[in-house]
């Protein structure tokens, strides 16, 4: 099957890698052998296009389209990520990085002549599934995140990133800002399945991304006492699942309360875990997102609160510390602008998903280009795009990188 | 180091097997490499002392101490079990199987000239933390477990029982009833560390066990819908983690309304387990205990019913599901009354565990032994025993066991 400006037959080829049996769809975690495998087949489709592909100091993959006698300034980027949550679909990550190779093919159908260099990226660890830094790819290059921090995250296994990535080949101590490199580029724009049901509700299969709304992740630890479930009397027990229950109940009325704001414990750890065993901890991770910073501050604070309270009455000790907080992200209005024009049916959408753009946003001028969903489902195997759909996103993409890269 | 008659030494030996660096103390589950080292272990240091060791259908070591020309019936059981909760310490289990080996080393010192044989048996999978029913091995020896409901029973690997044991060289075909074996014996007593502070309150070092309470484990299934942690607004969700958050809050409150009544949550498995993933299914297990049955089987009843009427508010599907229950234990009377002639001064003490001796009580005539644990802690590593404790548990073993194999 050819995959010549066919991102559906791009996808085609991927979507036996990283299936995870247990939980229905992919867990391909950065650096994980699937993502490895989608990171090569990456590379092939690249250097079969006749880009040149290069691996970072930071582990993001770039494969360049020079532009005849271009240098390497005002670069254009599009790309996204490969890496998935655990249990995950298809699309959320390979979409973009496949509708940008078969863009590159539209393109050079189109015989255009490009005045700058086009560049396809794939970021490391969009997800922050492995590490708990989401966007962490991004953060490096721009600086957000600093590299000792990082080269100490541990995944669930107890191995740290460096451990990890320098066992993949990388050099985990090239990683940090690249402002050289980003310097160079004039705009970011990353296409992307949409994470909600804007589209489907609107019946237009392609949006633009107004803003990206504020989100943050903090870890809740909680110390208890581990005992005997049957020895142990209830009035002498500290049990740390019972604040837990407490945390949940609290992020759910606390963000029931604000409009439109979305808090999720979707990520609960027990120890030691076992069923007659009264836990000696519990750590758990809340997923906070609004449009406005303050508002998911003040749940957090909410639930940080209520979770000392409930500690205290238990006898147990809470701590909850942020692992990320991305402020709101308006994306760049003069380049979304720009992409009007090309695109002028289009609606504009805000998102309540992180995404390298995002983070990219602060530095570069970004934009995203969102493909129907018709499920509005994401993160799970439910998640999907219908083939004529994601035909239109390859070619609104393309229609974007014409104007950028020939203008 | 010579662990003649020397419960400490034996425990020394194995103080390195199965250690658990995450959660401290000791992960030992049957049929684990932990707990094959145990078994070998065992059977290397009964054969030492001239026992004849033999592994059954159902995969319990007896090691044999046969009297002379007594053929096996009318025999004398002691023993325990070496598998642990994750993270429990190296008394629970395997302070019964080094006693009952030292205490062997004393009657042979005694000069005793037992009248019946003796028997050292171990238990797999007492505490039921790998397969999910506590007293696995008992329970199939008793026929109170189905062995084809046991042969399909899965790990959290996914593994079966049936492909694990077979893995390590049992039969799965061979497990089941064999009350050949059991009516040939006259009594089964365990020497247990206590899991409570029954006799560091009391300042006795080893007692009794009158009866022990009424427990069960049951497995609670909420279904939810799987989706993105920002993108999904809180009137679209259908979050099992919050219908498990109430179910957590409604077995505290139900246990704490009944006196001397005990409930817990210590094992919660969340899928897929992505912080910023609405998760699609949360499994949890409830463990209830009572001296009243019927109290036990009221609170599980209060529990299902809150947990099923969260699961309608949010859209989810919740099942609760027994997998074990455990009717309160009345050790046999008259084998305590001799237990009690041999040990006047020892104090008679009701347990919130459970154990295989409660299991065979059901048919056979069973006492129980315990030791003083200073802390009151058990399956956490702060459970303990003193030396002096040991010593003395292995004296009152011998004690009972003399007067049980020569009168």
């Amino acid at each position: 099957m050819s995959t010549h400006g066919d991102a559906n037959a791009l996808l085609a080829e991927i979507e036996s890698i990283g299936v995870d049996p247990e939980r229905g769809g992919y867990t391909r975690p950065v650096f994980s052998e699937p993502e490895l495998e989608l990171r090569e087949w990456f590379s092939r489709h690249a250097a079969a296009r006749g880009l040149t592909v290069e691996t970072d100091g930071n582990g993001i993959l770039w494969a360049w389209w020079d532009a005849d006698g271009a240098s390497r300034r005002d670069v254009i980027v599009t790309g996204s990520h490969l890496d998935s949550v655990p249990g995950g679909g298809n699309f959320d990550g390979p979409l973009g990085v496949a509708s940008a190779l078969a863009a590159v093919d539209l393109l050079r159908d189109r015989g255009i002549a490009p005045v700058r260099p086009l560049a396809v990226a794939v970021f490391p660890e969009e997800e922050g599934s492995r590490f708990g830094i989401a966007c962490l790819g991004s953060r490096l290059l721009a600086g957000v995140v600093a590299p000792e921090k990082v080269r100490a995250l541990r995944d669930e296994g107890g191995r740290s990133y460096a451990e990890v990535s320098a066992g993949v080949g990388a050099d985990p101590a090239t990683i940090g800002p690249d402002l050289e490199r980003l310097s160079a580029i004039s705009a970011f724009v990353e296409l992307h399945v949409e994470q909600g049901r804007g589209l489907a509700d609107l019946d237009e299969p392609v949006a633009l991304a107004g803003a990206i709304i504020a989100h943050g992740r903090w870890h809740v630890r909680i110390e208890g006492r581990g005992d005997h479930a049957g020895a142990t009397r209830m009035a002498d027990r500290q049990d740390p699942v019972v604040v837990a229950a407490e945390t949940i109940r609290s992020l759910r009325v606390h963000t029931l309360v604000v409009d439109d704001a979305r808090g999720t414990v979707g990520r609960i750890k027990v120890t030691p875990g076992g069923t007659n065993v009264i836990a000696s901890a519990v750590d758990l991770w809340l997923d906070v997102r609004h449009r406005s910073e303050e508002a998911v501050r003040r749940i957090v604070s909410e639930v940080a609160a209520a979770t000392g309270r409930a500690a205290e009455a238990e006898g147990c000790v809470a701590t909850v510390t942020e692992q990320s907080f991305s402020p709101t992200v308006l994306f760049d209005p003069s380049l979304r602008e720009r992409m009007q024009g090309v695109l002028p049916a289009s609606p504009v959408l805000d998102t309540g998903a992180g995404h390298d753009a995002g983070v990219l946003a602060e530095i570069i001028p970004t934009g995203m280009l969102f493909v129907r969903n018709p499920t509005g489902s994401s993160h799970t195997p439910a998640e999907t795009a219908e083939p004529d759909d994601v035909a239109a996103g390859v070619t609104a993409l393309a229609d974007v990188l014409e104007h950028l890269l020939t203008r």
